[in-house]
């Protein structure tokens, strides 16, 4: 064996473990039972002792400190592997285990207390969480600024003054948008019926037009949707809701979008460090494109509302138009996650400036729920109605992902880019889309972005697969041209 | 801390890895998704190592070599962590990932040559855990016996030759009465519906009849009913079988058994060496007298005729009497799982032979069909009509379970002993069970024995409970007073 074989064997083991413990995450959001949350939180803090011990073994230092690599993989692998180590040497196995301990009993309590609507039973826990979490951030900067070095774990190489001057030169033309589409007339609600398990049978035929192998993977409800695991073994949740299947149905298309993200990955880099998605900003243009540029599309929309008029009957739309309209509405919502493609940005603005200011110490926990109703009617004129509406509607912070939402814009901003491309390479887009026809789009993202994994980082994946460095100018322009045509302003 | 806390310390985390380990594979025979095999083979085998380091950690036998215990609970930790040891450091690692990896490749190659009826398709398979277990056997016995040293790993203590003593001993006696219950007619066969909804919601009723908390449990679907998990988070599985409702709610209880012995055990022993069941013998003794003692009882059997009246309406059987009898069929059925209490320990003395001659070398993997089917025959009188209904029923093999089968009949025995004590000290029981209350049969098990955990090996946890050591007498006399008496021999 190489000194590069020893390395890779050590890796795939710990990313194997790595793989198991993310298991345990999906188990608790959907089959745990609800008495096992205290002895789950000791098994979470031993595996995450054990990554820990992996991820700073003194053999690691040695093995970096001795290899140069051969080519471009070996040098992303290298690359993750001495990240990972810089990582876990700066941070105590203690307040690793103990930011494990802490988080997952946290998240069974923020559940509890978004259900029971009340801040005040889950806030001593979330003050627990967010000392943890600025202790660890201090271990990580090394002096520098704390909520880039959270920022780090989910987009290397951003920054919090990077992510700003993107935020202030997307704000002002997506408000004036906002402003204008508020203006002219919306189409009618959704009436009708919409049990449950069509539904979820909808969704999971939505989850294999868009791509997703259920031999590779499953779906299961939860409170929040998400994606969990890579390679082989890549699992996703959705919810229901008996008014608005929209939110089962595009909740379940953006999951997706990151399931099939892991799913594409070369099997040449399973169980290793490249062998997954390139970071959690081009994660989310995954998600996006299929949900939003994709999935939300007029063309896409004259497919589904066929398909929804045979499964659910009459449901008050007349025409695709309405209908395209319906699936691109944009009111006063309080939910980030059922929010239309313009306000998301803003909502995402909001827990960026609020969660960096929680990490900064200028914001104590005990004020946030204020804060958040505060800048809510600012940037939305709505007063939020209650705390699961507002300030506890998002699982992140009680699992510690603080740095994590400003990622959800900068993954908007990627998939702007991807599609400007795509559709340049791909004129009959919108004909194969208006029949349900994803697969010449799908390839496209996966020869381009998908199969390469974490081959590169975040913005290089993005420039590779379009040829150019990623700018905010293309989601822009998009959001402008879709949302004129569709309310013909 | 004393050195003693440090060793708990250690065990704690330990027990915290090997319930996700565990939970892995509950997840592989429940949720996983069909393609998910090989990497899960990975996982678990990374699982392995790390179990199989701290299993033999060098700090371990220092601290073993220091402490003397201050007390039993002490003594028994100590015992416990000792034998875990011993066995870690006979065990090379490669060795314990190898059987991890290929244990869990061959569970699904089992199911999908047990579905297939295709022995052929899984022989090199099951060839090739054969040959790990043996090399892992001659590790542990170190010049001993091979086999002792594999049932050492379930039932710490017994012997093969005791075991051959105590089969001897109960063959002709129930080799007797299986001939005169078979002799006496037998009431017709369950007619009418069970769907499976209402078979599942009569499991969950009768797991909680039988005391199964589920708010620290769960009941999900598994080809093959199993029990797994300590303290917080135990979980069990069902099967149903359309014609067959008995077979989903004894196989249901069954694992109650099981599943309520780890949940009883003190919490003040929970994730330690002692928080779980004294032994796989010991186990199987509440699982059984759970399943049959109690559950089969011609009394329990009047409190269930009347449910399942009023659940499934008529189903052609016309008394509680005809019921009991229904309960407690002897016939020459292919399956050990769905088998009478008396016949049950021929098929276990059948495994138990033939699992023995495959780790002494005495027989090839390529014979075992045809030694199944001519042992079966000459202990049952029939023809094995397919292998799913002969060598491929059982998924012990395949996962590397040898050793295991003949504490199913332990755990009979021990299972007559507790009901002998258990029916002395309740006067009320049989009347009790005709109104379905076993609260006081719960509370004596689990003041007499569960709560106890592993604090007592096997046979002392028996002895500990009924005030004798234990003997296979009193599983004999209960079978000869029950079926004499249902039967009128």
């Amino acid at each position: 064996m190489t000194q590069y074989d020893s390395l890779m064997a050590h890796a795939r083991q710990t990313e194997a473990l790595a793989q198991v413990a993310g298991r345990l995450g999906w188990d608790q959001e959907t089959v745990m039972p609800r008495g096992a949350a205290a002895q789950r939180a000791e098994e979470m803090a031993a595996m995450e002792q054990v990554l820990h011990a992996r991820r700073c073994a003194p053999e690691l230092g040695d093995w970096l400190a001795a290899i140069a690599p051969d080519n471009a993989v070996q040098a992303a692998q290298i690359r993750h592997i001495r990240r990972s180590y810089d990582r876990a040497t700066k941070v105590p196995a203690d307040l690793a285990a103990a930011i494990a301990r802490v988080t997952s009993l946290a998240q069974g309590d923020w559940a509890a207390a978004r259900a029971a609507d009340d801040v005040a039973a889950f806030a001593p826990r979330l003050a627990e969480v967010v000392a943890l979490k600025r202790e660890e951030a201090a271990a990580l900067a090394a002096g520098g600024d704390l909520y880039d070095a959270l920022l780090n774990d989910f987009e290397p190489g951003a920054t919090a003054a990077g992510l700003e001057t993107m935020f202030d030169a997307l704000r002002p033309r997506l408000v004036a948008l906002r402003d204008k589409v508020l203006g002219v007339a919306h189409p009618a609600d959704l009436k009708g019926s919409f049990p449950e398990e069509a539904q979820l049978a909808m969704a999971q035929e939505l989850a294999e037009v868009f791509g997703y192998d259920l031999t590779r993977g499953r779906i299961d409800k939860a409170v929040h949707p998400f994606s969990s695991g890579s390679g082989a073994d890549v699992r996703i949740t959705t919810r229901t809701d008996p008014k608005d299947p929209f939110n089962c149905f595009y909740s379940t298309i953006h999951e997706v979008g990151h399931a099939t993200y892991e799913q594409q990955v070369d099997p040449a880099y399973a169980l290793t460090p490249i062998g997954a998605g390139a970071s959690m900003g081009v994660h989310e243009s995954q998600s996006r494109i299929y949900e939003n540029q994709l999935a939300r599309s007029p063309a896409f929309a004259k497919w589904l509302f066929a398909r929804m008029k045979v499964k659910f009957g009459a449901f008050g739309i007349e025409n695709a138009d309405d209908f395209a309209r319906a699936l691109n509405r944009v009111g006063p919502g309080f939910v980030r996650t059922e929010a239309d493609e313009i306000q998301y940005n803003l909502h995402v603005m909001l827990r960026f400036d609020l969660e960096r200011a929680l990490i900064a110490g200028d914001l104590a926990v005990g004020d946030l729920e204020e804060a958040w109703n505060a800048r809510f009617f600012k940037d939305f004129g709505v007063e939020v109605p209650k705390p699961s509406l507002g300030v506890l509607q998002d699982v992140h912070w009680s699992v510690g992902l603080f740095g994590y939402f400003p990622t959800y814009t900068l993954g908007n901003v990627y998939a702007g880019c991807l599609f400007k491309r795509l559709q340049e390479d791909l004129p009959d887009l919108q004909a194969d889309l208006a029949v349900g026809d994803t697969t010449a789009a799908l390839q496209w993202l996966r020869t381009h972005l998908q199969v390469h994994g974490a081959l590169r980082d975040g913005a290089d994946t993005i420039a590779h697969a379009t040829g150019e460095a990623p700018s905010e100018a293309p989601l822009l322009d998009y959001l402008e041209a879709k949302f004129g045509a569709l309310y013909g302003l």
